[in-house]
């Protein structure tokens, strides 16, 4: 049977979902657990997608086939008692054959985290950004807008990403300031990195060091050197994953 | 000059605020820090109170005597430069000689955060304590109101407190249940382990396993076998330290 979990980790021990010859990944240690568990040697565990290296997950979503007799719902339980503390199955459930947790995913929802204060905050500093100085929070909704639809988004497409297609759809980004400043983006796809450096793009907007006007030059021209800093990857984290 | 400082951190790592021979306490790093932006070897630091090993804190209030010619609502930002990421002076200021951060402290506030999830929360975990159901607020709320006012709690005092007296008042207990459960407790002092024992007992009565006669019991015999148990320190931020 074919199993999908549900997975939320503090990313900030490992080098990113997927497996690596050079670091321990979230994919590799959920493996060997549901192995541990299942008894089975060649669990391969498929995930919605990669995240990167430090980038946290509230609901990543992956799928693995096994012939163990344990109960579908009970499993994430049986998963966890092999993890260790940053990594945590909320969920288990059976799901058809056809269901792939890459392939049948619709769309994903990122949420970049910020907080403003006067320094860092140790109680914060683990899944948000600092800033020293609010931005214009109205000017990035507006710019937010432009973002928004079925764009060649070359402009983000980080050396090392390796995507076939730079064509991305972004379906909605929605800006929060109420406890710290949080930006939502919610799309088909995104490239290598491309999430960490739209937010970059959208807070240099807010400082006012770059336009309306630059967003649109750098969707048309895809030219990099035109876009924000690529922001750090602790602030990052991958909310959840729609499937119809 | 009499410098006060403001103090945040992550006591995750720490054998807590107070230098111990066997441990890396906040007070210790602190001090070097200090040290090493005046030039003064012999600084030592004064703090409100000691926090226990892995206690967090978001307002600990410390002194010191300097004779740097730093100003000091800039003192702060030269101690940041030493300091691991997980500690933070928030702001320094100048006092008269007879402030002491111990002897003039009025009040402290101390929270304990829990959240509810069907399993532990690795995004919420390192500062507060996993439940796998609600308690009853309603009924911790009025059980609460038992710990108000002046009363002799050596029910709580744990062995290694070595306190002289151990009468305290508690001035006002709060308990908020919007995103995850938090219990604010005010009071002139704590006893070792007072607060992380109270808040136990509490979430025994939200639980339904002891009764407000419970409380009543304990606060007149002083057994410390009547009360809950002690919870875990990563729960517990010491919040402010007020003074006059």
């Amino acid at each position: 049977m074919r199993i999908k979990i549900t997975v939320r980790y503090d990313g900030s021990a490992y080098c990113g979902w997927q497996i690596q010859p050079n670091g321990v990944s979230v994919q590799e240690i959920l493996q060997n657990a549901i192995s541990v568990v299942t008894g089975e040697k060649d669990i391969l565990l498929v995930g919605s997608g990669r995240t990167d290296s430090g980038v946290h997950a509230e609901g990543q979503v992956a799928h693995f086939d096994t012939q163990s007799s344990i109960p579908p719902n009970k499993f994430f339980r049986a998963i966890n008692v092999h993890l260790p503390s940053d990594i945590r199955v909320t969920d288990s459930q059976e799901v058809n054959e056809d269901f792939n947790a890459r392939k049948s995913a619709k769309q994903k929802t990122y949420c970049y985290s910020f907080y403003v204060d006067n320094t860092e905050n140790p109680l914060k500093d683990r899944f948000a950004t600092f800033l020293d100085r609010m931005p214009d929070i109205e000017k990035m909704k507006k710019a937010s807008a432009l973002f928004i639809g079925k764009h060649d988004f070359k402009c983000f497409n980080a050396s090392g990403g390796g995507a076939k297609t730079t064509v991305r759809t972004i379906y909605n980004i929605d800006i929060k300031d109420d406890d710290g400043i949080k930006i939502f983006v919610t799309g088909n796809g995104f490239l290598y990195n491309m999430v960490r450096t739209l937010c970059g793009t959208l807070l240099s907007v807010g400082y006012g060091e770059k336009s309306e006007e630059d967003i649109q030059k750098m969707l048309i021209t895809g030219d990099r050197k035109l876009c924000g800093k690529t922001l750090p990857a602790k602030g990052l984290c991958l909310v959840n994953v729609d499937y119809k």
